[in-house]
């Protein structure tokens, strides 16, 4: 660990080896323990600190509330055709989600396209990192996942949707096109952000509590009422 | 046709029969020029003006000038497990993905899920249309179209990809949740729509040529520099 110009640095190496350390300290068998720990640094080394290391203090906590349970694995609940729907039994989020990408994929070899649903999993941090694990392999993938209500729908005053996270992942020279985005202008992750940041948004991109359009990220996110995209 | 308030009213079998005389007059097929007119009509009547009534002319231009072809149907090239290519034969846009929408349903009432795609077809016009189709009879729908180079990536200046439609539909009561948006702020038609009127968007929507956000449509579409959605 060093510090540069009032930023700490650290190696992935050990960025990684402490994310897995503490992970296994939690119960997690080591080899799933190592798939989420790398999960985590990856996302910090490209960016996005919201879902890499700024998140993993809550991922830790929801281990111990008992919301993630670190062994669970999904089980198969009913297949019809290219269809499959499988329950996440509470598994850790990025491993039930790397698992059902690999098996849209496997599904989508044999028949061209397949479809795989997930219930009661918890938050799969990045979802780009799942185009990223498709498309590298070859394969367009579409996915999305739920969100908490807070979003008013065009026009609305009051959250009653959500702004999902959706990702549009495909190959292409040289090596993928992958979306990975919110319903929102701008996600509640880059909104906070720019708050911790002390910063404006560079557009604006939601409401405050009088209705007033703001760039205002504080006041968007107290308000609760970001501009749907689109 | 009646004038309310300087708005022409035009009943809405006096319009249908219009553009199916229209069709019928450019060499189409009695009842493929019957469905034709009857898009194109409730696309109007649903408020979708910019690709209904307005768009109705260069439809008929594009048929005269030997862009659509009346009378080509889509053959199938490649099928693929739950996967088909189809050549459009530049057959009328909105007959070819209603064609390609209903095939889809098939393939997805045998195994799940299907996916076809269509090569060399022209203009849908709404593509909320094949939603509503899909959505009507039970489907999930995501569908989409290429469209002209049209606007620059975040951040960038040029435009250099395209703000295509997408489309996604979901059976949910009293009927449907369909979504039918473009890949900037603003649609093209949405932009055209306040310029005639004068008007200047509700929210900034992109910038002008000097890079300055602004919601002035008219700037926007000179610029050709629309923000992206997301």
């Amino acid at each position: 660990m060093e510090m540069i110009n009032n930023t700490i640095r650290i190696p992935k190496d050990e960025m990684k080896s402490r994310f897995l350390q503490i992970l296994i300290k939690h119960g997690m068998e080591q080899q799933r323990a190592d798939k989420c720990a790398e999960i985590f640094t990856v996302n910090s080394l490209e960016g996005i600190y919201s879902h890499g290391v700024n998140r993993f203090p809550r991922f830790v906590n929801y281990i111990i509330d008992g919301y993630i349970k670190t062994d669970a694995v999904p089980d198969l609940v009913n297949r019809t055709g290219s269809v499959e729907q499988w329950e996440g039994n509470l598994g850790p989020g990025p491993l039930n989600a790397t698992f059902s990408t690999d098996r849209a994929m496997e599904i989508a070899g044999d028949n061209g396209i397949g479809l795989v649903t997930l219930a009661n999993t918890n938050h799969w941090m990045r979802g780009g990192t799942y185009g990223w694990q498709a498309a590298r392999r070859g394969f367009v993938l579409l996915a999305w996942a739920n969100t908490c209500v807070n979003m008013p729908s065009w026009g609305a005053k009051d959250a009653r949707i959500g702004n999902n996270p959706f990702v549009i992942a495909v190959p292409y020279e040289p090596e993928a096109v992958v979306l990975d985005f919110a319903m929102s202008q701008f996600s509640y992750g880059k909104m906070e952000h720019y708050a911790a940041e002390g910063k404006k948004l560079p557009y604006p991109g939601g409401f405050d509590k009088n209705g007033d359009l703001t760039d205002d990220p504080d006041q968007i996110l107290e308000a609760m009422r970001p501009i749907p995209i689109g």
